[in-house]
């Protein structure tokens, strides 16, 4: 993890906090790291603003969960009036999940018209692998060097941003990302030819070419939105070779991208599986695969999927109440119109700077990729900049191979306002970190 | 799926909800089966009741998740209020989670003292195989003849109760359940000798011994409570053979079995996971593992494990409620008592009855094993007797390796009034399903 905390920096910390983080880890333990050299301690939200437990506002730039803005009053509401109502399962009749369902899968194109709901983009991933694995009869998967899909020990093993101590299964195969800084107007070829490497090894091997599994913006191996149709001709060889697409849209998905609702969409249509999860719901936890009825109810025929929670009324009403919230507040053509200025101003901010290699994206997802200097890495440069930025209460992160692409993903009810807001702060700290450079 | 609506039989429905079952097909399709021949569509909840589109209410036998009542105030007012505050993920500080983990943690035996909170039971037992794979060095794992631990691919493979057509993973050996009806007081020792067989098989292969995964009152195989420590020689042995026993807990957990919070408790303290997940958070995804912290903190030194919803507020704020209310109203003890009156009754209903084997059980958690009849299997007089207690509006369903043990699990603040009413029902029905294999 590129933004970790680090306990043995405690110290830095109000007692209050040292003494929650005490607690913290004699319960949780050391596999909850938290961000920032410089924990932050919520306790509030609205917006894009969290508050911690000194009062202290921060304009978050970071989160996509709270896509419509963190403590969205018509989510809290829906959810309530829910609970108040019944929240059980699909084994019983309901209309909200039907209601939702149909809403949900408008915003695809065909053929992907089922839906299949879990409680976590991992656990739609894993199924989405399973029914590929069963369609094709074969095994090999192929995910971009630094992907990351999830939690689960199947997704684990198809996940190399885990690194070396989580190996990867001997079925998968791992490709470069379409990199558009390194490779200009021919990423799309460089991507396509790595992908066909991978197809003919797997082809060659006991496992075959059973899917590509694909973050469509790249978003751990560095953010890549690239040009329209970057991907499409690496997913026309895979499917070409027998193999299926999913496009994991857990990060660039619900509008994010400014374009469309989901990021293949930025590419083509002829993808096979979709899975989403963290933009859905509000924070409510929830997972889709979309894909045909072909599919979805030909692996029916011979195999049981039952998730308890997955479809829950409470989560389809959140759910519900966020697809309202972004129709109702035009919030995919405010993502393209506030990202624009948003990744425009980055831009101009970083014109004069030599730790600034390139600012791209699509929507409100923005990557700016740093660069090293005096003896700093592009890492330590990114490093300082996302603590300089937190410690001027302003929150982002860090992605990309060695961790040198700030990760600003703000929550789509970021304003011009907000962006005005980030834009100067972001100015302060890059002078600052030049600064820092220069003067190491 | 046993108690598995044919949709070839949709005609006996109303026409609104043979509509909303086509749009519901359209949707989420063959994938989502439904409940009873003639599916129950829900609109609203209360306690213990369930209400239909129609407005007729349901007595709920069956439904763990709402352990504290379906629509409890206490749990919706929690998630509203935390909802209306901030819902984020565990890379900040925060109050809440620790709070809760803490409290959590009190009810678990030494050195169970960490906690790491996923979205669903499936998400918790796949960490714990995998936490165990790591500690051990090894993959066997032994489940017993129908367990069912969840959905993942992981998962999928060490769950027998899916039928031949979800094959198991190499690793697994499959042992038969302690049947109490069939064994009596030899249950345990049989048992114990079949996980003995399942060690050595296991041992001579390349796999060895790296964990027991266990529901503790083995639900998905017939429900067999059995006596105090029937499982414990068991959990020895496996522990002697250098493997870890994950306590299953998704369905005894949380009070049901009324003599202490967790199952696993009724037969020894000395496990190595424990997993929760359904009754913990009134509905809302959760899920739990609890394990020492040397197995925890062990794991995270190097492998990282981040769940984007997995202690969120909401969820937390929701199991904060559910445990007040399990605590307030003194639900585990209720659930030793009113359990007791179910069992009890049911024995007395069913003593003159040549199609009920055998009723057991402990707490709220009761399994009555059919006999079949008059050229009826078990299993055809266990559907008679759900499908006829749901036409009478009250809800539960079978389990077992045919599925002819009727699952009595009701929310745990089911009381004695609910029990004598269950108890009529359940008696004209009986008479009915006896009258029916007499004329057949």
């Amino acid at each position: 993890m590129i933004n970790k905390f680090d306990p043995a920096s405690a110290d830095a910390l109000s007692t209050a906090d040292r003494a929650l983080l005490a607690r913290r880890r004699a319960t949780l333990g050391d596999i909850y790291p938290l961000f920032y050299e410089r924990p932050v301690h919520v306790v509030r939200g609205s917006g894009v603003r969290l508050l911690d437990a000194d009062g202290v506002e921060y304009l978050d730039a970071y989160n996509n969960v709270p896509a419509v803005g963190h403590a969205n009053p018509r989510v809290a509401e829906a959810v309530h009036r829910q609970l108040t109502r019944m929240n059980t399962h699909t084994r019983y009749l309901q209309d909200g999940v039907v209601d939702y369902a149909e809403r949900f899968l408008a915003t695809y194109p065909a053929p992907l018209d089922h839906v299949i709901f879990t409680n976590s983009g991992s656990e739609a991933n894993d199924l989405a692998l399973t029914i590929a694995a069963w369609r094709t009869g074969r095994r090999g998967v192929i995910v971009t060097r630094m992907a990351y899909h999830g939690t689960t020990a199947l997704l684990a093993g198809v996940s190399p941003e885990n690194g070396p101590s989580m190996p990867l299964a001997p079925y998968v195969r791992v490709v470069d990302a379409p990199d558009t800084h390194l490779h200009g107007e021919h990423a799309a070829e460089v991507f396509a030819d790595g992908v066909s490497a991978a197809i003919a090894d797997l082809q060659a091997s006991e496992f075959g070419v059973s899917a590509m599994l694909i973050d469509t913006i790249l978003s751990t191996d560095g953010i890549y939105p690239g040009e329209r149709g970057l991907l499409a001709e690496a997913f026309r060889r895979v499917q070409a070779a027998g193999g299926l697409v999913i496009a994991d849209e857990v990060q660039p998905g619900m509008g994010r991208l400014g374009e469309h609702m989901w990021g293949f969409q930025r590419h083509t249509d002829a993808v096979d599986m979709v899975t989403s999860g963290k933009p859905l719901a509000g924070g409510m936890p929830i997972g889709s695969l979309v894909l045909s009825s072909d599919l979805s109810d030909g692996y029916a025929r011979d195999h049981r999927y039952f998730n308890t929670f997955g479809g829950n009324p409470a989560s389809i009403a959140a759910a519900t109440a966020v697809l309202d919230e972004i129709e109702d507040r035009g919030l995919v053509a405010g993502s393209l119109e506030v990202g624009t200025l948003l990744r425009e101003g980055i831009r101009a901010a970083s014109a004069g700077s030599a730790l600034v290699g390139d600012v791209r994206g699509s929507g409100l997802f923005v990557g700016v990729e740093m660069l090293g200097a005096d003896g700093q890495t592009p890492r330590d440069t990114a490093r300082l900049m996302v603590n300089g930025l937190r410690d001027r209460h302003v929150l982002i992160s860090a992605v990309g191979l060695t961790g040198q692409v700030l990760k600003v993903r703000p929550p789509l009810v970021f304003t011009a306002e907000d962006t005005a807001e980030f834009l100067s702060v972001y100015g302060d700290v890059l002078a600052d970190v030049e600064k820092e450079g220069a003067g190491s």
